[in-house]
C-alpha cells in the first residue's frame, strides 16, 4: 500500500501540464494548478506518513482490514482527479466543493480503518494515546473538510484556506 | 510483482480525464468513466490481495513460475486500457465485450499460475483448503466473465452487473 | 531498481491510446500499438527477471556499479518511447530501426553491468556457469538486434520477427 | 521514499512525446526534449543514490525528519515538469532559468535534510567524513545552479553546460 501512496503523490504532478509558451506569463497560467498540487501533495504526504505508522501497529491481517485499506486507497486515488479539476478551473466553486467531498471521504475512510485496527489489536498505552490524539485531529479535519463544501459556493478561496490550515495542523511537529 | 499491481491500480485513475467545464453537468459527463474505474479498481484490488497471499505460499521459484506470473501481470496490465475504452464509450456493447474478454483471460492466467504453484509446492492442509475454495470461486468468476461477452451485445449493463457481483463475491469476508 | 523496471513495464500500456469509436474496426486501429506493446512487455519482463537474479549475486556495491546500473535503467526507460513510435507508425522502417538500436543498447548496458559485477564478486561455480550461458545468449541477442537495424529498411516485419524470436529464446525454460 | 524517486525518474520519460511522423527529421524534433531528459534522469539518479545512502545512516525517525524528507521529494517532483518545459521550448531562457531554480531548491532541501539528520544521529567518523565531502560538493552544486539562473538569459546553453558538469562531478567515482 505504501507503493500506491507513492504513486498517487507522484501522478498528481502529471496534471501539471507543461505551458505552451516560453514566457513568465505562460508559466503564470499554470499557477492555480500549481497551488492545487502543493495542497494535495502535502495532504497525501500526511496520509502516507500516518498510514505507514498505523499499519506498523497491526499484528493480525484480516479480510475486513484488507477491504478497508483498499477503500482508503480508493478514496485517496481520487485526489489527483479532483486536484486536476480544481487546477484547470482556477478554483471554481463546484470543483472546490467536489475536492472537499473527496478530502472528507478520505478522512472517513481513515477513521473506519483506524477504528477497525484498534478493535482487532491490543495497542500498548503509548500507541493508544498517540492514536486517540490522531483520532481527535482526524475528526476536526473531517469537519473542516465538510464545512469547506458549502463555503466553496460563497468563496472557494476560504475553503482552500481551510484545507491548507488542516494540512499545516498535521505537519506541525 | 506487488509493485506492478500497485501501478496498474493507480494508472487507471489517469484514464479519468479532468472535465473541461466547471459545472456539475461537466462532472456528470465523467460518470461512466468513473463507474468503469470503480469496478476495475476493486477487480485489480482483489487480485492484488489474492496474489500477495498466493506468492507467500511459494517456496521454490522456477522459470515456468516466473513466466506464468509475468503472463498474469500482462493480462492485468490490459485492464486500464479496456476500462478506459468502456468509460469513453459509456458502456457500448463492443467495449464491454472486450472488457469481459480481458477479465476472463486474467481469470485463466490466475488459474494457470495457481495450479502450477500447487504442483510445485507442498501446501499444508490449511492452505490447500483455502486454495481449493479460491479455485472454485475462480472457476465461477471466469464462467461469469465469459457469459458477459455475448450478453454485452444484448445489454451491456447486465454484463457490467455480472462483473460487479463477481467482485462483491470476492470482497465478501 | 526493481521498482523502476515495474514502472517501465506498466507505463508502456499508457502508450496504448483508448480507441475513439466503439466498433471492432476502431479497436483494430490499435492493433499495431498492441503488438508493439506485447513484444516490449516481454522484452522488459525478461530483463526484470534476469536483473533481479543478477543483483542477488552482488555482495559489494561500488560507485561504478551504481552508475552502470543507472545506465541500464536509462536505456530500458527509452523502450516505452520507442515502442510508442513503432506502434503509432504501424511498424514503419525508421521507427523499427530506432527501436532495434534501443534494444541493442540495452543489451550492451546489460553486458557491461554483468561483466563489472563478475570482476568484483567471487561467484560460485554454479552461478558462473549460469552467467556464462546468459552471456552467450546476451551476445547472440545483441547481434540479432543489430541485424534488425538495416533489415528494418528492407522489411520492418522481418526485424520484428527477429526481436520476437530473441524474446522467445529467453523465455524458453 | 525510494519508490517516489523511482517513479519521478520514470515519469519524466512520459514527457518525451512520440513523434507524429515516421522519418528521422520527425525524431530530430524530439532531440531537445531528449537532451533535457538525459540531464534530468542523471540528476535525479544521483539524488536517488545519495538519498538511499543518507537514509541508511538514520537511526531515529522524527517528525521533523519526515517533513524535510517530504519537502525534498516535493522539490524533486517538480523536476519532470521543469524538464518538460525546457524540452518543449527547446532550451528557451525563461524555462532554463526556472529549471535552474528547481535544481537549486532541490539542493537546498537536500542540505536541510542532511544537516537535520547529522544533528540527530551520532555518525561514525567514516560516515561523517563522506557526508562532509558530500556537503561541500552540495554547496558547490547549489552555487552553480544559482549561477545558471541569470546566465540562462544570456545563453541558456551555458547554463545547461553548468548543470551537466555538476551531474558529471557527482557521477565521477
Amino acid at each position: 500500500s505504501d507503493g500506491v501512496l507513492a504513486i498517487i503523490i507522484t501522478i498528481m504532478v502529471l496534471e501539471l501540464k507543461v505551458p505552451h509558451g516560453e514566457t513568465l506569463k505562460d508559466l503564470g497560467a499554470v499557477a492555480p494548478a500549481f497551488f492545487a498540487y502543493v495542497q494535495s501533495f502535502w495532504f497525501v504526504g500526511v496520509y502516507w506518513n500516518n498510514h505507514h505508522h498505523l499499519l506498523h501497529t497491526v499484528k493480525k491481517v484480516t479480510g475486513t482490514l484488507m477491504i478497508l485499506n483498499l477503500l482508503l486507497l480508493f478514496c485517496l486515488s481520487l485526489v489527483p482527479f479532483a486536484t486536476g479539476w480544481v487546477g484547470e478551473t482556477s478554483f471554481a466553486p463546484m470543483p472546490v466543493a467536489v475536492y472537499a467531498i473527496v478530502l472528507a471521504v478520505c478522512g472517513l475512510a481513515w477513521t473506519f480503518l483506524q477504528n477497525t485496527i484498534k478493535s482487532c489489536n491490543n495497542w500498548s498505552d503509548g500507541i493508544t494515546k498517540v492514536m486517540n490524539r490522531q483520532n481527535k485531529k482526524g475528526l476536526v479535519s473531517t469537519l473542516m473538510y465538510l464545512a469547506g463544501i458549502p463555503i466553496a459556493f460563497i468563496n472557494p478561496f476560504i475553503s482552500e484556506a481551510l484545507f491548507v490550515s488542516v494540512t499545516v495542523m498535521w505537519l506541525w511537529p
